[in-house]
Parts: C-alpha cells; sequence; structure tokens
C-alpha cells in the first residue's frame, strides 16, 4: 500500500508520501513515491505515485526521459504550457503504461496493474494546481472546497484532516497536520511505512522552499506521535460526560 | 455500508451499531442491526450485523423463530451451554444462509450476499465475551490485546478507539469514546447515518443495564461532535511546532 496527502493552501502546497512498497506482507522494501522537476523561476512539477511499482516507475521513467536530453525533449513536462496539460500528458501515459501490461500478459480486467497520481506544480503567471489522475488517465483538480488530495491508504488519516485544515494556515501548521495524519495511518496499516518524504512548494517561488526525508528516528515526528496520543486522550477527556440518566 | 463496534471492558460489554442500510446513494432506509436477548439472571446474548440485509435479516429471523415457542426450541441461543457454542451455532446459520442464497441464484462467488455478525453476551458461571463471525462462518473472540471488534465501515473511526481504550475505563467513558469514533466515522461515509443504537451490558447482570437510541437531534451526540472538532483542533495546536530549520 501507500499513503500520500497533496495539501494547498494560500502559501502554496505542502505534500507528503511514504515510501514502503509491499508484495504481500513477506517482501517489503523502500521506494521513493515523490518526484520532483523544476525549472527555476519559471516552473515547479511534483509527482506522488500510488499502486503498482513497475506500472509507476515505467510513468516515472517516460517522464524523466522527457526531460533528459533537448533533443529528444518533445512535449515534455517542462515544455508545456499550462499545470492542465501536463496533467493531459501523465494521464495519457499512464493509461497507456496500464493498458500494454494488462494486454501483453492477458491479464485485462483483473486491476492488478493499476495506479494512482497525485500531481502538484505551478507555472509561471497562473496558480499553483494540485490534480488527483485516475488509473483511466482521467483527473480532478482541488479547490478551496475540497483542498486536499490522498491517494493509498486515506480512510484512517482523513478524519484529522478534515478537523484540522484551514487555507490560511502557516506551512509549519500543515506539515504538522499531515504529520499526525500520517501517524494514524502507521499506527493503523503496516503497509504504510516510514521513511516519509515532504517537499513545501511555495507561491511564486518555482523551487522547492523545503524538502526533507523523514526517517524512522526522527526526533520531531517521534515527538508527534508521542505528544498526538498524549493530546488526544486530554482532548477525549475534555468532552462532557455521558450519563446514563441524561433525557431521551 | 454500516458501522458496528463491540468493547470489552473489566466492567461488561458496550455495543453501538448505526442503522443505514444502502442499495446505492440513492436508496437508503433505517433498519435496526443490534438484537438483544436475554433470560434474566441467566444469559443475555447481543448480535450486531453488517453485509446484506436480506441474509441479515433471515439469520435474524432464523435466530428468533428458534427462541419463539417452547416446543420448537431445539438448540436455540437461550439453551447453548456456553457462548462458544452460540457463535458455531451462528456462523453456521450464516454461511449457510449465504451458501444457499448463492447456490440458487447462480451468483456464487460473487460475495453479493456476504455478511459478518459481531456477537457479544454472558452466561451464568462465565466470563463475558466477544466474537466476530465471518461468513465463512469460522470466527474469532477479541482479548484483552485486541479488546473491541469493529464490522463494516472500520477505518475512518479506528484511529481513536486505539488511542483512547482502557480496560478500566467506566462505562460513561467507553459510550464516549466509541461516539467519538462513531462521528469520525459518520463526517466521513455517508453510507453510515444516525439513529445509532447503544446496549451497555454490565458484568454478571444477564440483562441490558442501559439501552438506548441516538436520533439525529440527540443533545448528548451533537454536543460531542461539536466539542470534539474544538478539542481535536486545541489537541493539534498543542503539539510541538515544525520547524523548516530543525536539525536533520
Amino acid at each position: 500500500m501507500t499513503y500520500c496527502v497533496g495539501m494547498v493552501l494560500d502559501k502554496g502546497l505542502v505534500l507528503m508520501s511514504d515510501t514502503r512498497t509491499n508484495s504481500g506482507v513477506d517482501n517489503i522494501s523502500v521506494f521513493r513515491k515523490m518526484f520532483t522537476w523544476s525549472v527555476p523561476g519559471e516552473r515547479i512539477i511534483s509527482v506522488m505515485t500510488a499502486g503498482n511499482l513497475a506500472t509507476t516507475q515505467a510513468v516515472i521513467s517516460l517522464l524523466e526521459e522527457r526531460s533528459k536530453a533537448p533533443e529528444d525533449r518533445q512535449n515534455g513536462l517542462l515544455d508545456m504550457p499550462t499545470m492542465f496539460q501536463v496533467a493531459v500528458e501523465i494521464g495519457k501515459i499512464l493509461r497507456e503504461t496500464i493498458a500494454s501490461t494488462q494486454d501483453d500478459n492477458g491479464t485485462r480486467g483483473k486491476g492488478r496493474f493499476t495506479a494512482s497520481i497525485i500531481l502538484a506544480g505551478q507555472i509561471n503567471g497562473m496558480e499553483p494546481r494540485l490534480f488527483m489522475i485516475y488509473p483511466e488517465g482521467n483527473f480532478i483538480e482541488a479547490s478551496f472546497d475540497t483542498p486536499f488530495i490522498q491517494i493509498g491508504e486515506t480512510k484512517y488519516g482523513r478524519p484529522i484532516l478534515l478537523r484540522g485544515y484551514d487555507r490560511n494556515m502557516s506551512f509549519e501548521d500543515a506539515v504538522k497536520l499531515i504529520m499526525v495524519s500520517f501517524d494514524s495511518t502507521l499506527k493503523a496499516n503496516l503497509s504504510v511505512g516510514l521513511p516519509l518524504d515532504l517537499m513545501v512548494i511555495g507561491r511564486d517561488d518555482f523551487a522547492p522552499l523545503h524538502e526533507r526525508r523523514i526517517e524512522s528516528s526522527d526526533p520531531y515526528f517521534d515527538a508527534i506521535s508521542n505528544s498526538w496520543s498524549e493530546a488526544l486522550r486530554a482532548a477525549f477527556h475534555s468532552l462532557p460526560d455521558y450519563s446514563f440518566d441524561q433525557p431521551k
């Protein structure tokens, strides 16, 4: 499994992904699921992937190949005029990769090679954008009504995001919120695991503002995890008490 | 969908279930999913169901039929010597009900008529017991390592149960905890809905200690739902702040 979150704030974008891949519980590995390309001062584009690892690696390879030598660069991510066109292109590559694998192996319809992608970024002259791209190649965009996108194991970490999000929040608070969401997910699903990759993209920066790998011994993440247990218990005890005698 | 929770405490058992059933989002109804039988002073047995409504109603009908007229009562729930045997019997009825429906309609293997059951109760001279019965008819029992059982939409409401549970907690605190878990689930999944059914069974009481239907206008549930948003936000802000400059 996987857990990735992308969030739009007034100040920019915050992204976090785990790095655990598994095929059964006895075959786990660490693979990066967050990838970023930028043209300083002009654009920054980040992608996070969930799903079949062969599919997502193939998609990233196809994307990166296109951003290598200038003479090969046709319709590459770094040339496209809008984030919308980037989403269309990634969707097309994703759909074709899944379809070709399923066709060749006669495994169509089983959904074994499926994957989803979060796309985030900004191109100069336009707003920061956040998309979720489906295996079929179509996509949705986050708005301020639904300002964050999750892929993978989304449920355990969703309630705190729903309650804690505020579009005006600082990057620091957003990172804290997403870490709490990850902590709840890590505690409940073994197939989501440390280390985590964090990326903060400031509006109109067109370069990573803050980028970090959170390892299993990370003191801040440990502090969040421990403090959150305490804080939740305190929050719980601050609620009004139930009484068997209350009026029906 | 459905959400049901059963919890073992030192003091006894606490059960809660929602009442929403749906076939698509445009066909929703209210059906009771919690059923209780007792022989005062001798035994109390509660069942909560999740899954296909025709299957779960058939299982309950078969169980209740057996507890109607004394002359028909063979191997009925009210005669069995142990909770283990009750679990075996309910598992058998559940498996047979699913199998017969799937056979007759040629729909075997599609899992359309599947269901799961939480069984809780106590028989005089023995401990309170809590089981989860699978569609295949086999079952697991809660222990103090894993002291609660959820069926249906289990993920949204699980993190708070994992953090808040304490075997020594009062019934009032346990009800409060389960309500918070339901509130998180209700906020995230439309197919889980009010009213909720609550049952508290005291150790060695062999009768319901407290039983209540929580309607959509319930002042206590509303208070929990509102206060929990506030308390969570306060808990979140009490956590140590993230800093971009912290040591890697």
